[in-house]
């Protein structure tokens, strides 16, 4: 007889397997330490993940995240809404806040258009932008994606999207700081030296 | 102005990182996945631990983990009843299980004794081991505990415990299989040639 494993350990086993990045064995380890914690520890991680689902909501003018009607960059009276930055996701606005270089307003766009997985334009936080940038006035849109595929293409689409008038503009894509151009892949350093940038 | 993260997000990233090997950084990537799921998986995810927490018990005989008041092995027929495997884990049970090698007993002490840190004999399932070995007329005792420190000690403690007339032994402690002794650690090379067996 093979020992059989006690269902509710299996399920929550399961459904930790579900996150990224935790295999089962991983999420076997968790299981056993929310097993061998008090009940309320459980019963707070419990709750946190039900609340956060309950409370999280997208900005309406943005669709940054936040538990308002809107977010707290949209209702700040000291943002620059000449200047808009648009992001795949929050974790991403998150990342750019925390440079502290930008200082306008954000569009979260929750996805970048993959043609191959049926993800159009539509069914992002896309078709909004031109209303947006115009409503408001912006003459600066900086395209924050990911210098992917989908994330180059998705820049070019907002490029069309807009008025010519309006400035769209691409995040610097070249060596990280620190890194070495010997270790370098052959597609950012072909971009480093293409995009080169004169001194003084 | 910093972005002031929502609140429900920032508790569930905490909540999150109390977990072990998961750090700040992997908590908010975690967070992020569950905000971009359905809320049926919060809420799956929710019930699991919360479930867990409330089902899971100690078997009255052994300590292992269940749902019943005596868990699958100690109920099992088949199980050889003379031969008792001691284990700091239900995690160590499941581990000795798969490999099929044992099909005795275990009683599963849910620690090791750590003096430094206060845990003694009377803080784990171990005073019970006496009576209960011989209530069953256990003649094997297999002591399971990590090749640690705490675990030799442990198992010193076990060998004490009981009757001169019960067998204590020990895991075999050596070169792990596939292990390659230019690359084994000096304790454990050394080891391995003062418990040599005798081949043929």
């Amino acid at each position: 007889m093979a020992l059989r494993w006690p269902e509710s350990i299996s399920e929550l086993v399961n459904q930790l397997s579900r996150l990224p990045g935790i295999g089962e064995k991983t999420a076997t380890r968790l299981a056993f330490f929310v097993l061998d914690q008090d009940a309320a520890y459980a019963d707070d991680l419990a709750g946190a993940l039900v609340t956060v689902k309950a409370k999280i909501r997208r900005c309406s003018a943005c669709g940054s995240l936040g538990e308002e009607e809107l977010c707290d960059i949209c209702t700040a009276p000291e943002r620059d809404r000449t200047s808009m930055c648009i992001v795949e996701s929050f974790a991403d606005l998150v990342a750019i806040e925390r440079t502290g270089e930008f200082r306008g307003l954000y569009h979260v766009l929750h996805g970048l258009i993959r043609p191959l997985d049926g993800v159009g334009p539509e069914a992002l936080n896309l078709p909004a932008i031109a209303q947006r940038v115009e409503g408001l006035g912006v003459r600066e849109v900086i395209v924050a994606t990911d210098p992917s595929v989908e994330g180059e293409a998705t820049a070019m689409y907002i490029r069309n999207l807009l008025d010519d008038d309006v400035a769209v503009t691409r995040i610097a894509r070249g060596l990280p700081m620190g890194g070495e151009v010997e270790y370098a892949d052959r597609a950012t350093l072909g971009r480093a030296i293409s995009a080169r940038e004169r001194l003084g």
